[in-house]
């Protein structure tokens, strides 16, 4: 059970948070438009796992991140932006497919993005992972992994190794089916993984997409009812709702101003996971995670120059 | 047996060349530079095939391309411009891949693309497919398409299907092993796939993945003892080496100034097919095919503004 006045009690490990999953190129149009007219594009470091691993390090805390990129000049690219940030690149796995990208629409409303799958989901469990899980305190994943075989088959061994070592697992629910193995339960597979990980972060769409159409309520309601140990429903500008499945405590909003939603839950994550790795209780840890997503939000990109914790308290008054 | 003298009699079929296989996103590096260094790219209409379909259309053939793309904003772009450009759009098919796309770094060297393949290798064959085969004089295909398990099998029934309506087959051998389906043998493939094409155009880079280094008349013997009815072996700035088995003539370059060698080969195709169906000699179509091909190499980009087909006569004096 987590209590919201609870500090969680790691032991002495190295690795403060292990982000295991995405890390791709984000080729962005230069130009606003829908559908792909724009004729330029801009190639940028990404993938939701990989900013995490970013923010969590800039926030203060260290992070590593295992994924699978191609020998191509891509893969060199993605890597060097780690090491230049001072990341630890040696779960990195390299492969003979090209790297992922995700090709996007500069946008004001929700664009569709196309998904250029190629090394990513080649992502192999191997010895040098198992010693990370023996070595970390936190292990994150999002969908993107789960979505295809080869990585999914790793990530369910990286489960079984986090709980024997007592490695807290954080899990981001955003389902979307144009990434998923075609033939595949993907909806059918994230409910039966609720119960096996200790925190999902839902954002409305991901949970209207597993449950349907529903109240926010209810959906936290769905997934503290299918084993959900903390579920934190994020609903925008209203918010969240949080549920350890005994309490539901209710958060306001802290943005002020909106330039930008992309990359606004990967700094929440990255703002949650490091106050509880700083010893904040579990309700101050939210808070200084929604308190960085606010901050993210006044800038363009994935990734936000992101200030100390201290600074980021001051400004947000928590 | 193709004698140079000889001029191909086809019936009176509607489609002049049925161009099967890829039509794709050619991504190209806004700056020159090897290893994508570059941030900025620039998406443009793209594959092999495809462009042959556009320059035999531009030099007054009718031309056709089968394909597939994406559901989406690229795949609408490529239909667009194909239809821009007056190309019967009918027999692309649409499915729930991405739109392929080909990394290219805009290089002085020969650049190493990245590609990223979804949809384009999901073409079926279709009762569309089978009626276009019974009205088509030139069927031609490239690697691309028989370097992957579904559209493979689709180009093994167009080959049964030309083959009964008396179409003429050219195959361009262009191998790379990046593109190739991993643990399948697209060498020994390629090898036994010879003699059942009509018309085979090697380059020296192609001649030597597909048999290793030897000499340029070695690699000719070596496709005609493979059963090649027609093997046009292309040397660059030296011409090229045409044999049908018994006769073997040399070609000298027609190039006057290269700017840009992409599309250099699908440009010769366009000008010799569509010199086969105005019904020129056989050694004259070829010629027409090294001229339109020198035309290209004057202009950058994989599609150049072709002239009609009696200014290119009159430009390189054939």
């Amino acid at each position: 059970m987590l209590h919201f006045s609870d500090t969680l009690d790691f032991k002495n490990k190295d690795i403060d948070v292990f982000a295991i999953g995405e890390l791709l190129i984000d080729m962005i149009s230069t130009n606003y438009g829908d559908n792909f007219h724009s004729n330029n594009y801009t190639k940028n470091f990404g993938g939701s796992t990989a900013n995490i691993a970013m923010n969590v390090k800039r926030l203060g805390g260290n992070s590593a991140i295992a994924a699978c990129v191609g020998r191509d000049g891509l893969g060199d690219f993605l890597i060097q932006h780690l090491e230049d940030n001072h990341i630890d690149t040696s779960y990195i796995n390299r492969v003979d497919y090209s790297t992922s990208m995700v090709l996007v629409t500069k946008s004001k409303t929700t664009p569709i993005p196309i998904f250029y799958r190629g090394a990513d989901y080649n992502l192999e469990y191997n010895t040098n992972l198992d010693l990370a899980l023996k070595n970390c305190k936190i292990v994150h994943f999002s969908c993107w992994p789960i979505s295809q075989k080869n990585s999914r088959n790793t990530i369910e061994k990286v489960i079984l190794e986090a709980r024997k070592n007592n490695v807290l697992i954080g899990f981001d629910p955003n389902y979307h089916d144009m990434i998923w193995e075609h033939g595949h339960d993907g909806i059918e597979y994230i409910r039966n993984l609720v119960s096996k990980v200790d925190i999902i972060k839902p954002s409305e769409v991901d949970a209207e997409r597993i449950f349907g159409p529903d109240t926010p309520e209810n959906h936290v309601n769905k997934f503290i009812a299918l084993g959900a140990k903390l579920v934190i429903m994020t609903l925008g500008k209203d918010g969240a709702i949080v549920s350890n499945g005994i309490e539901t405590i209710t958060f306001e909003t802290l943005a002020t101003e909106i330039i930008d939603t992309t990359g606004a839950g990967d700094a929440f994550w990255s703002g949650f996971y490091t106050g509880i790795i700083k010893g904040y209780a579990l309700k101050d840890a939210l808070n200084l995670g929604f308190a960085v997503s606010a901050f993210k939000l006044k800038y363009v990109g994935a990734v936000a120059n992101l200030p100390t914790i201290e600074e980021i308290k001051n400004i947000y008054n928590i």
